[in-house]
């Protein structure tokens, strides 16, 4: 599957007379607002508003070409365009003499922490699922929060590898140091000491020093994601996104209206002629891009290739938003620098979280920036939260550039080198196949044939007979197009080595229990 | 200026022969996306989202209705009549012979702190200002980021009237009651104990409990308000607002392409039947207000119109927005109940900040709403912050439902009563006009004749000839059509007694000084 470079697979939907038409207009479909505004075009923006804005809930009938055309006073073949641009995008399906319908996502939003709604396993969770598979928790953060043994779906270091006695002690600290904290707002960009010791970190550890405006402290890399759909992203603008990708990102820029170009990434990074033909043809806004030990795949595009995206995105005003949330978790050598180091021309934007590993409970990252795209970056910020919280900053590079996180670190590497190495033991003379990743928390696996994830996920939440339960996330999860494939994720931070093997060894049973059926 | 209720005041924009055309346009204006789309709609949306997206900069000229004609193959009458709908808006303007052009806004973000952008007065302050008036910081971020010697322009609690040693020594308590706050992701709804903190809160103080799924923990008022526009708010809708109100609040509607439709708050309320008219006239979406000490008049809607308040919404399918951030800071009796509490058909939105008053480093506020409004804000919140950082919840927590904690806001209440009073007194015998509040953090002084807000907020920032500097909001950065009038914000929570009486008389010694020119 790793070939697949299209746009959205359109093999899951219904192959149907007209296709070879629908096909045509993607092949000249024009990057939008760039080009004429054609009214089939100005239509489609305006359906695209109006479904991300929830005018019609999934599965719901549109109204017909004939009731649109005569609504809009529209010609029935410019409304008919319309809705033909919107069903290769996947948004709307038809169905044969029925009209049509809001695609039912099978794609859930990451949260990244335990969600409200709880998931309630279909009732009967024993018997033989329905055909089209049994049911799934219709966002990530409802699977993270449901209660099992073995947790493989979050990606999260276990509260255990923490120091967390000495961090609490030494955040103690932080109210004699500044006694005023909680009575102050913090300023805009960020609190000075922060950017100043994140200065230091990134020209020590990313050999890049971001000039005094073009650095942003952020509630997390989320909130970062989120100021550049914000600042940059247009209702149409293509954006292209690594397939598979964060599922947050997919969601951010799904809910702005973007059309989502699927990239694929390789164990030897990307096909940079696809990738340049993507960038020629559709003349995306940027690239979300997660190139080293990418989230779920693991993967770490090569020094090489970094240089040679930076011209991509210069020749082609695309810009890369380079999300950079594991370099720190690496197995033997360090990564190569991140792309914005290789950017001279200043067309990258450089998002950083650190509380994948140091505080998650603060929700500290930062962004790096050139000065006029910040400038915009910060005009959100100032709009959507406003400065991120004084504490949180204050406790976080108290810590931060202490010789003690450095030192922890170290030995944080080294705990979760021997958690993937257990998962990869335990995984040995199954038929599962990944590619050993050098960083990050998490194992990219493809199932056997004849083993779908959807039904294992069910039978091991449900814990089968009485059995033991886990937990991982489905490819689907993070796939932009929403489909599901026989791939899964399996995180090895949160769990020790002995329940990483007690948990392989459940879902190997599952599948086994699945293969036999 | 009270009495004006109408959409955007017209009268600054140069009259032209065809006005008549453009207001019978305004005339029949359909509500947008629930009547027929008409192609004058439906381009008028789509630009809306190009300005929004910042295609133009401000002042720059659009494309010729002849060029967009010929791009988007529309009849030139078309593109006129939505370029129309877009200058009755006052988001561009025409000049005779010239074309149209992107509206130069004068209204800046308050972003309640201070500003990366450090605010340079223009070259020669003391210099006979240009006619168009001297320029102003283009930010209210930036405005609250000058330093000056009495800054009445941040409605912030002092400091110095926090109990900062005491409250920083019962957070270092938190690190002992709950070791690993530093390493835990918050749930998206938040803190379980804070949650029931603050419905008993509200139990207590404002006669409603929100049931489990009704409430949910945000970063500030601000991140509520955002959710509710990500939420509820299509490109195009009509939102109700009142003239004046929080600027970030306009901001936010603003970026959404919303129209905004102002409406005049009055000591005594609202025009209630004025609003109706508003109300079946442009079926807004929602009525974001706050009408309790009133941001920045410091009025008060009285008990027995919220009760109708309701009904409105009720039968008019619009939602009410409630802010209620300064509902703890009275004068004498405590205020009317919210309207959320009067309405029993849960067409209301409650959002709270408490980081006025409480803990402004944390950030801390909660929002309430209906269970399936609640769902759309939760998604909306996983999508853009996650989670609030847990460390803060916590903090907030344990000093939010102490015994100390009450007491604290009880002084408060009569330090900021004597603060007010003594700018009240400072103001005696100005000529300058407020209606005296009952609670809330800041006057709103109409100037006489004469004295011109921007020049004298020139004067003030730049110190005249050697003499001191103050700072103070101009009025028309609450003004959601822009407008500049006489009336300004003077806030009386950041300085004690003494300094207000001497940023006062040295207001008035520059506004005498530019009446004797």
């Amino acid at each position: 599957m790793e070939q697949q470079h299209s746009m959205y697979n359109r093999r899951d939907r219904a192959a149907k007379p007209g296709s070879a038409v629908r096909a045509g207009h993607t092949g000249d479909a024009q990057p939008p607002f760039q080009a004429p505004l054609a009214t089939s075009n100005a239509l489609a923006a305006e359906l695209r508003i109006r479904i991300a804005r929830g005018d019609w809930i999934e599965g719901e009938k549109l109204p017909s070409v004939r009731r649109l055309s005569e609504e809009t006073g529209l010609h029935r073949l410019t409304v008919y365009k319309a809705y033909n641009l919107l069903k290769d995008e996947g948004l709307i399906e038809s169905r044969e003499k029925s009209g049509y319908f809001l695609t039912v996502s099978r794609r859930p939003v990451e949260s990244g922490f335990g969600s409200v709604f709880k998931f309630r396993p279909a009732s009967g969770g024993g018997q033989e699922p329905a055909e089209a598979g049994p049911p799934l928790p219709a966002l990530l953060g409802e699977l993270h929060s449901v209660d099992c043994r073995y947790q493989f779906s979050q990606a999260l270091i276990d509260p255990l590898l923490l120091p967390n006695s000495y961090l609490a002690e030494e955040a103690k600290r932080v109210f004699d140091l500044y006694p005023r904290v909680l009575g102050t707002y913090a300023p805009l960009q960020g609190d000075e000491d922060l950017l100043a010791a994140l200065r230091r970190y990134l020209a020590e550890t990313c050999s890049f020093v971001p000039e005094g405006q073009e650095l942003l402290v952020t509630n997390g890399a989320q909130e970062a994601i989120h100021l550049v759909c914000e600042a940059l992203v247009r209702p149409g603008d293509a954006v292209l996104i690594e397939q598979p990708s964060y599922s947050v990102a997919i969601e951010i820029f799904k809910h702005r209206s973007a059309r989502l170009v699927p990239v694929g990434i390789h164990p030897e990074g990307y096909d940079l002629e696809e990738l340049e033909a993507l960038m020629r043809r559709y003349r995306p806004v940027l690239f979300y891009l997660n190139p080293t030990f990418h989230n779920p795949t693991g993967r770490c595009v090569p020094a090489e290739q970094r240089k040679q995206l930076a011209d991509l995105a210069e020749k082609y005003g695309c810009i890369l938003v380079e999300d950079d949330a594991f370099r720190d978790i690496y197995f033997g050598t360090p990564p190569p620098p991140p792309i914005y180091g290789y950017d001279t021309a200043g067309n990258t934007i450089y998002v950083r979280s650190f509380s994948k590993y140091i505080f998650p409970g603060l929700r500290i990252g930062c962004m790096a920036a050139r000065a006029d795209i910040m400038r915009r970056l910060l005009t959100a910020k100032a709009r959507s939260s406003g400065g991120t919280p004084l504490l949180n900053q204050k406790v976080f590079v108290h810590h931060f550039q202490s010789e003690r996180s450095r030192r922890h670190l170290h030995k944080l590497r080294i705990a979760l080198q021997l958690r993937k190495e257990a998962m990869e033991t335990a995984l040995e003379g199954s038929g599962w196949n990944w590619h050993s990743p050098s960083g990050g928390l998490s194992l990219w696996v493809e199932l056997p044939e004849g083993v779908d994830p959807a039904r294992l996920l069910a039978d091991a939440l449900n814990g089968g007979q009485g059995g033991e339960t886990a937990s991982f996330v489905p490819g689907s999860f993070f796939d932009p197009s929403g489909r599901l494939d026989r791939h899964i994720r399996l995180s090895y931070s949160l769990l020790n080595e002995r329940r990483i093997a007690e948990g392989v060894a459940l879902l190997r049973e599952y599948a086994q229990r699945q293969s036999d059926r």
